[in-house]
């Protein structure tokens, strides 16, 4: 799983360095969070895409992982990771329908549905083996993106009944939570919604012992009387958007893309990490393109592919030509699907190598 | 170089679909256009990372390439292309100082500078091989990224010809080009730059056989008069940008992303490529994120990493789920960058496979 690392001691930037020890710190966090309101972890794998990871979220006591695509589910089922969430409204036609029934016969697997349609798909992917795989009703709390109205979460459950599907329950995805304050009643919205599409299934006769939620940012406020399973993704790193909602402090941000100040002219430098590397991500509310850790005031007002214009306030010097700087990404997903390693460190010194195993893995 | 494809008709999306017949008719415009205007073609490779295209472009009169970083010219000369510009201010410290040395000693090499201290890091690195590595110096033509003023530009040049560099002369990016009608005033305002150092070059007694500008949307208003070298990247695909910018119809377009649409409720459609196939870059200018070649009145109102939110004008019917869709990237820069290969078509069947060969080579 990890390859050692070279010994050099200066790697060419830019590069995804993981501070092991923080990120130690942030799984237990969030195990704690779970734990402690009685809540199954599910954590999301697309943000760190890497068997390694996964496995010691596996060993601090998540009890399977959520993906968003088959072919993350394949890359993590074919290490070994046998119960999976793949929490997206798989249309299952073409290549895609025999490679789900392949994965389904090997491991505990669910997917997500928002349609009638969706479901008998599915159900026809799988054909003699349709038992073996479970659903889960995708609703929509309030992001206005997949999923159906909490209302009628039982008419497609009861459409996967009826084609011999399992039912595992209903799941959100409350991506209305990235926002300044929005945390709290993102939450909430999750709750609502939830308590709707259970009670709808309930109504029908339809067991619900499954229902999922949560978002990094609206992980601390989720409903525990409600929820059943918290996603939260993102925690493992933390990012420059979580920094700015002020759901993580920068001092826990366990992932950095280290880059070098290569142009300097007056209050402004470049440095060798672009789009190409931190992502292009940008929500309107962001003071930039990713933060500068070492120089909290700076913005970064412009990314090129490889390079990062970076502003200083007029009473800070900015770094001299050749300086190495930590540049927290907006949105550490998007980053890491850059990359092929994490560069892995303990107290500054480079310790290992880990593979990001399901970068690229869209399909 | 090319793989040959699956036959079985339908591959899972998202995926790159290239249709090769366009690709050859806008290699073949922008090859007459420097031919006709006098000025060397030196395509910028970082567009395609693709040896098998770099080698197209070189068959059709192109007289090397350009590319942004170490990696992917290490990549590019492996394979054989023998003439190459770093177009980018290498920082040349650490291994990166080593591998810099080893690639100009097997090929024609080129990198830009912008600094007295960067030419001094290039000639440290160099060694005794000083005189193999030739620079440009870079100016800032109004985008305001790296690069120095015109006038200030033989500073650098002399402190490289001390230190034992070759000079081979000067170079900008008028990226300001990306702005609706920004075209040709950003060509008049690179070739205003490139005259004025060019001048103090010559004012200095240092020849300055290069003079090199271009990007895709300045390309066809470049001064032939002033430039000697055009080094546009995006032209062989087009993207949404260009369309929007006008720079390309979207008949001329030849990478789409294939996606498959998984959801839909009201006037809106989810479709299976988001940002982590599509890319995230979105301009203030831009309509949204990307356009769908069948539908140009439909808006791509946001992007998840696995979802794209689709909407349609109310006169128009949305595709049913599981429709399959040809996708334009805002910026097909970022959209290669995040795929392993293309799906290589003509009239639409799948003819053959390409590897993006320099897929994440940032360093």
């Amino acid at each position: 799983v990890s390859e050692s690392g070279q010994d050099d001691g200066m790697r060419d930037t830019p590069f995804l360095a993981v501070d092991v020890d923080l990120l130690e710190r942030n799984l237990k966090a969030m195990a704690n969070h779970a734990a402690t309101a009685g809540l199954e972890l599910r954590p999301h794998a697309k943000t760190h895409k890497s068997v390694f990871l996964a496995q010691l979220q596996i060993e601090r006591g998540a009890v399977g992982i959520t993906v968003a695509t088959v072919s993350e589910a394949e890359i993590f089922a074919s290490a070994g990771l046998d119960d999976i969430f793949i929490a997206y409204p798989i249309w299952a036609e073409g290549p895609r329908a025999e490679r789900l029934r392949t994965l389904a016969t090997r491991t505990r697997l669910r997917v997500g549905a928002d349609s009638i349609e969706g479901v008998r798909q599915l159900a026809q992917a799988m054909g003699s083996q349709v038992h073996r795989l479970a659903v889960a009703i995708e609703v929509d709390s309030g992001h206005h993106r997949s999923g159906r109205s909490p209302e009628s979460a039982a008419e497609v459950a009861a459409a996967a009944l009826e084609v011999g599907l399992t039912v595992d329950g209903v799941f959100t995805f409350p991506g209305h939570s990235y926002g300044p304050g929005a945390g709290d009643s993102a939450a909430r919205d999750e709750a609502e919604a939830l308590t709707i599409a259970r009670g709808a299934l309930t109504a029908a006769g339809i067991p619900c012992p499954v229902v999922s939620g949560g978002s990094t940012p609206s992980a601390d406020a989720a409903r525990s009387d409600v929820l059943t399973e918290l996603r939260p993704g993102v925690y493992v790193f933390g990012d420059a958007q979580q920094w700015e909602l002020g759901t993580c402090a920068p001092e826990s941000i366990a992932l950095t893309v280290r880059a070098t100040v290569v142009s300097r002219r007056d209050d402004t430098v470049i440095v060798d990490a672009g789009s190409k590397a931190l992502g292009a991500d940008r929500a309107s509310w962001a003071s930039g393109y990713g933060r500068v850790m070492e120089y909290p005031n700076a913005r970064i007002l412009a990314l090129s592919e490889h390079h990062a214009t970076v502003r200083f306030p007029s009473d800070e010097t900015p770094p001299a030509a050749g300086t190495r700087l930590r540049i927290v990404p907006n949105h550490v997903c998007s980053a890491v699907n850059l990359a092929d390693r994490y560069t892995v460190e303990r107290e500054g010194a480079e310790i290992d190598e880990w593979r990001i195993d399901a970068r690229g893995a869209n399909t």
